[in-house]
């Protein structure tokens, strides 16, 4: 099979040396720009503060001060090494708001003082019938796109968003309104994007009957957003803890998967069934619960050793089945400016950088209600 | 899991008693048609000549005196119990062409002399979403569609195209133009609209690279059709002996899946595979030959412990897999009229009812070229 991450085992791993020195602007020599962060130094995955240079602030180039980076299961899964061998120290982070500081000089899209974004990606080939299509995510250039962190870039590899700042080339970067409520913004740039983009790819409308199993960060973005495109929503989940959050979101059902008869009556209900379940489980019980003609949906990567198999007669009836990868810079764009305006958030712990190895152990441990996000200003 | 043929095990086994009666027409007192077919007796599935006698003909129902019968593969399933316990005696055939000999007083798109075809369906609920949606192959109403033989009805069961005639609902019918070639028609009804559909429900254009795997009675179907809509065209089989039939047919390339190396070079090269495969097989290798956003389709259902299963992460990159079941009726009329303007037919040999049990058997040693049709006139 083809392996989603499998670029992520060509890193260099070549260290830049790590030298101090202070951010400049204009049109002097280029200076590189110092960066306190919290890094994991091997797969064990503890966390611990670290500081190195990025490059120096290019001609299309943002340097970004970061407000707020939400914790993404990703990260955890990349740091742990469950996806591949990663190069390290590892700075995670893909969901990452802040503030411009300096831009190169020719990027035109943004001012020093504005709000910016910044996903899971920060570079692709540009050049790829997907880059074209404004699918860099699925960029087949150069290895494919260059992510966040933990991607090959130049004689190093990028660093992410456990950060005080960061650089990325502007068309990568995301505009963020002023007013929006930035910590709940923060985890939109992965956790919004990697739901929005399935439901407007399966043309969601009103009337159609969405379900979403897995009701953590993922699953309570892609509630809000098929209730706001019109959909009645049933929400699967295998606690009780959170039948209450799924009602106030607008859910019209809450399925405890683990009390089986819950799962009664629902034979043949859906139109589309968004997966972000994180581990493996059982895939036929939910292409059951599709219509004719109705679509599953799988986001998040499971562990290697923990992704789930189906028994492919349980597609029958042009019920379809595919995995969804985030979504392009365009989109995420789009999805951030209907997040805005239809005032959909993230629910959000905030927490100080150095809390981070609790959050994760939170995480791990199905701990967290929606989505943890650090207040950089800790890091500082 | 769905069962996609549980209504198979819910048949009524209550025979209607078996007595002569001669045919008759006008409004005298309905008279039952006698019938002179070949049978499966049990799932030992050998076929032997049997009589019985079919309803009579309804104001609604066409008389048809079977000219050709294609054999399907799923005949051989469902007379060996592959798919469910069926009821005996079986009379398999579903690639039905015939002559108009009675029809109905309300019937009034046929005429006695026309030529007609029968496929996999004879009735369903006509009320329900799928088919009011002319797609009644997915009826949800009773159980499900009527098909064409061991589907309860009324208080027997039905039987099919091996036989000299058969008694149809109008609405079920095909036209069939008088001067195309009808035993080489025959399977279009089966065949031909199994792979039909999945082609035009994934909108195959000119320029699309489509893979089919498994060059058989489907196999060289979809190729024809993918072809005619413009696609190029590679074709996947485990025998050596079908390359030149490939190539006849127009096909681009022909991979040879038993020497691997010729299945190298060809990842994220097809915007849509047919698979015709009839057995289990590792489907991965043939998803990862998808393009980014195409469609893997399953067509023809393998035996009960022969359903291949799929690890998920190989949908990455919305590559989608679904199982398509033939077609509605009028599709099944649309498919027709295309194959007989495009000149598409199946290549078939054309053997007397008497043979069938050895056509059976070459069917299941992989020695038929690509399709065995019946002519009836032997059973007369
Ligand atoms: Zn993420
Ligand atoms: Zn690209
Ligand atoms: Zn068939
Ligand atoms: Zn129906």
């Amino acid at each position: 099979m083809k392996k989603p991450f499998s670029h992520l085992l060509t890193f260099i791993i070549v260290l830049t040396g790590s030298y101090v020195c202070k951010a400049q602007s204009g049109p002097a020599a280029p200076a590189q720009i110092h960066t306190k962060a919290y890094a994991a130094m091997d797969a064990k995955g503890k966390l611990a503060p670290y500081e190195f240079d990025r490059r120096s602030v290019g001609d299309n180039d943002l340097l970004i001060d970061i407000l707020y980076s939400g914790i993404c299961h990703s990260d955890i899964h990349t740091v742990k090494g469950d996806w591949g061998q990663i190069p390290y120290p590892c700075v995670p982070g893909h969901e990452i708001v802040g503030r411009v500081i300096q831009i190169g000089k020719n990027v035109h899209k943004f001012k020093v003082g504005d709000i910016a974004g910044v996903g899971c990606m920060v570079n692709s080939c540009g050049e790829c019938e997907y880059c074209k299509a404004g699918e860099e995510q699925f960029c087949t250039g150069n290895g494919g796109p260059v992510w966040t962190y933990g991607s090959a870039e130049g004689d190093s590899y990028t660093k992410g968003g456990y950060a005080t700042n960061i650089i990325v080339k502007e068309s990568f970067v995301i505009k963020i309104p002023k007013n929006a409520p930035l910590a709940k913004v923060a985890p939109l740039l992965c956790a919004g994007i990697t739901t929005y983009s399935p439901l407007r790819y399966n043309k969601v409308k009103k009337g159609d009957k969405v379900a979403v199993a897995g009701f953590g960060g993922l699953g309570h973005m892609a509630v809000q957003y098929a209730k706001s495109m019109g959909a009645e929503v049933d929400v699967f989940d295998i606690t009780e803890d959170k039948r209450k959050a799924a009602s106030e979101m607008g859910a019209a059902k809450y399925v405890n998967t683990t009390n089986t008869q819950e799962m009664d009556g629902l034979n043949s209900k859906y139109n589309l069934i968004i997966s972000t379940i994180p581990v493996s489980f059982k895939v036929e019980p939910y292409l059951q619960m599709l219509k004719t003609d109705g679509t599953m949906v799988l986001i998040g990567v499971p562990a290697h050793d923990q992704i789930p198999v189906v028994n492919v007669m349980a597609l029958f009836g042009r019920r379809k089945m595919y995995h969804s990868l985030i979504g392009g810079i365009r989109e995420t764009q789009e999805m951030i400016d209907y997040s805005v305006k239809n005032n959909i958030y993230a629910q959000v712990e905030v927490i100080p950088v150095q809390r981070i190895n609790e959050a994760y152990q939170h995480i791990l441990d199905g701990k967290v209600q929606f989505r943890y996000v650090i207040d950089m200003k800790s890091l500082k």
